[in-house]
């Protein structure tokens, strides 16, 4: 929580957004224990409780400040390891073993979360207690029959608008994923690139007609011969989906969002974990037609090979920036959609 | 050594009790080698020297800094093994290779040590040069042919005063020791509890008559059936003794020091390293009638264990209290015996 | 760069002395990959072009700051591994991918760097922009056909003078090098030993008439019996040498810089890499006349072996020098070579 009651300094600027749902768990880690993970810089256990629901709480029993993610889900709520205090999905504590009567001030601080489409979202208000009004983002391609997906959560050593400005900029894909993705260089930087933002929206779109499709694209999907190929970014403060994928050459309109064809479909949620950390959760859902299962791994372990090589890379970058901190950059062509990004993330965080 | 000269300033509070006995090391961690250990924020050698007298030193030669700890025990004290300084056990440096004259500056601060009861003791004063006033606690059991002993030294990355908080609450065997020693923990919740406070001792004592001996207990002593057990904690600033053990139910007095039964009789010595890091002493005595080694290895081995829990538990709540520094507690009733060591330990550090 | 333009505030005093030449790396380091290394604090790229050329420039892009070793060499220069931007040996951008132009700004600093004797120099000036006005030193028992000799860099966390220090006093190897070369301490500390300093040199020499061969000597030149043995080393800020030897006793002056005999001949250059920390490349000549590479290795492993037990001394040393900062040192005898290098020190860093 950022607040200041104080009538005489200015507000303190927030490192991040605020008043804003972000991710904080794949619904797959929350099974039969607690999870403990530090989200916008505050320590918080997220459980699933015996009804099944997922709860978070601030991850610090009141008594004694164990974590609480250190307990045992029990019927109730959860059970702090130390000295056994009770507490329910709201924080309220219901038992202290060994004495007959719950003090009134034991109780630890909730959070607001809704899981959906295997999705858990935890809501960061900007004032002690404020309430979510907007329900967290939908993601309708963990549930479509028609696609299949995998996906992972990846730990950085940097902060999360680095992150942001790489996924917004396809044209690293040349020099960063050269042995994997990257094709060659020159075509990437050189093809037509369109930004546009809108709200706390940025959306990039790049389109290659009549290419040739590369290897999985081939294995995937019955194409009969050349392709029409889009890739399009759609940033969001708290994630980034990235549409990539073809259709038959000249047989519908490849800007078409209903449009047929081979889709492969990136989601990326960056949630803060510290002002200079970052949790950085992807999946990748895809339509095979045939070799689902094989097409399915074969694009997950792409796409994760990627995602280390410019883990590294943006890794090495923010050592790099913290040993020459105040130090100038240029700007170049390619930083237009990242730029866009952090000014709308900047805007937030007044 | 604390020290303030300045008229103007108050006297800085010192952030552990001065004009004390601590425990350094086992003796039996003192053979051909010297041994660097810090103390009180203080790095210190320990080490026997050819005589079998066990001595203390500052440990840094005055000349270059080395730590003496590096160097070797010789005919007259300790040698620094970079440019061969020798020093007596009192820190007086009797050669300088190479130079006919010792230098009248050259000497290290030594410390008082007293071995005794296969203990080594190191005295903390508060004024520079203070001498102890009173000779260090004695510990008979390490001596008594009835008793076999082990014991072990553990590193903490906690402040000393958290580790007496979990030894001076026996509730928690409950919940951290679950697999181990704990049992049913409501009986240990609700047991009845005495807690005495005089002068800088406190005592915690609980009797629980007529219990079924565990098995244990049955494996080291003829026990006749049911059994009249206790768990009496005597804590002084600078170590902690737990005596718990039990007699044939209803054969004699339960709260009689002379009680005959079966014993194990545990010896805690934490002393601080540094502000937030400890050295935890322990030993476990115990007296079986029969399986003598047997029943020692496995009563030493299962208090391993539960320390090793303990560790995982205190260095956790460590770290959750230095990332919420400053938030309130909420004490419950367990607290009682903490809370008055809290206050002894307060007191004697003003 | 240390840079004080403002007029009320004394110069910054620099740690290191500045204007001088400094080794960066042996070039065997330099092939077909960047090499990234911390110099006075500066992070540094080194690289041999595709002409052969050594170049450094500030290790980070001035478009998103990656460390530019990240990169790869190119016809032209150095290619950035995150957009592709490409500098020249001089940290001109020749390129910027997907844009026709290059902006103005688009540069990183260079410095001046020279290769000669297998050694690669880079200069380090007090002013932004000033350039060497002297040539870096040169050596010559890296080109001498009668010579054969190795080496290799290691990294200490320590600050460089401590190195000096060691290198400058030659009685520690009774003490630290007991198990290697030391030999006796007591003949070690009681030689005679002449210091001499003028400019930025200090000259330590000392001769032992009339010795015993030790067995590498033997094995590696054909002595006719006792030796006259001599240990001489020469100071300046950057590098020292250290030469030692032996020829037949009574067969000429053991003082002659043109003697005969058997020679080892021993470079060291010390570059800082931060206030702490230091490169401390090594590498020791020999002149065998049997056995040649045989002898080489022998001597090169011993003298590994030796720099092995120095490095943990001396960090040892720095790290009690922290826990003890401000306490008092006293000097002996054998500190008079390494007393006048740090008065010159002192002096360069005004």
């Amino acid at each position: 929580m950022i607040t200041d009651n104080s009538i005489d300094t200015p507000k303190q600027r927030s490192p991040f957004p605020l008043d804003m749902w972000y991710l904080a768990a794949f619904s797959k880690e929350l099974k039969d224990k607690p999870l403990a993970r530090t989200l916008l810089n505050q320590p918080v256990v997220l459980y699933r409780d015996l009804n099944g629901d997922v709860n978070a709480l601030q991850d610090r029993c009141c008594h004694r400040q164990l974590p609480l993610s250190m307990g045992t889900i029990e019927e109730g709520g959860l059970r702090c390891g130390y000295h056994g205090l009770l507490f329910d999905g709201k924080g309220k504590c219901l038992e202290v073993p060994g004495q007959p009567k719950v003090p009134r001030k034991a109780k630890v601080t909730p959070y607001f979360v809704k899981e959906q489409d295997e999705l858990v979202w935890i809501w960061f208000g900007a004032e002690e207690g404020s309430e979510p009004d907007v329900a967290p983002p939908r993601y309708e391609y963990h549930n479509d029959p028609k696609y299949v997906y995998g996906g992972d959560v990846y730990h950085y050593n940097a902060p999360y608008q680095l992150i942001h400005d790489n996924l917004l900029d396809l044209s690293h894909l040349g020099y960063v994923h050269l042995r994997t993705i990257g094709g060659d260089a020159k075509t990437h930087m050189n093809a037509q690139m369109d930004v546009e933002s809108e709200g706390d929206q940025v959306t990039i779109k790049r389109y290659m007609p009549n290419s040739t499709p590369p290897p999985t694209y081939v294995a995937a999907y019955p194409f009969k011969g050349k392709i029409d190929r889009w890739q399009e970014i759609e940033f969001c403060p708290s994630h980034i989906k990235i549409w990539t994928g073809g259709i038959d050459a000249n047989s519908g309109s490849v800007t078409d969002p209903n449009r047929e064809g081979f889709h492969m479909r990136g989601l990326h949620c960056i949630t803060p974990e510290t002002d200079d950390t970052s949790h950085y959760f992807w999946t990748i859902a895809t339509n095979p037609v045939t070799d689902i299962e094989e097409v399915k791994q074969k694009v997950v372990e792409q796409t994760r090979l990627t995602f280390d090589e410019d883990k590294v890379v943006i890794e090495a970058q923010f050592k790099t920036m913290k040993r020459f901190k105040g130090q100038p950059m240029i700007d170049i062509h390619v930083d237009a959609g990242a730029n866009h990004a952090r000014r709308i993330i900047s805007t937030l965080c007044e």
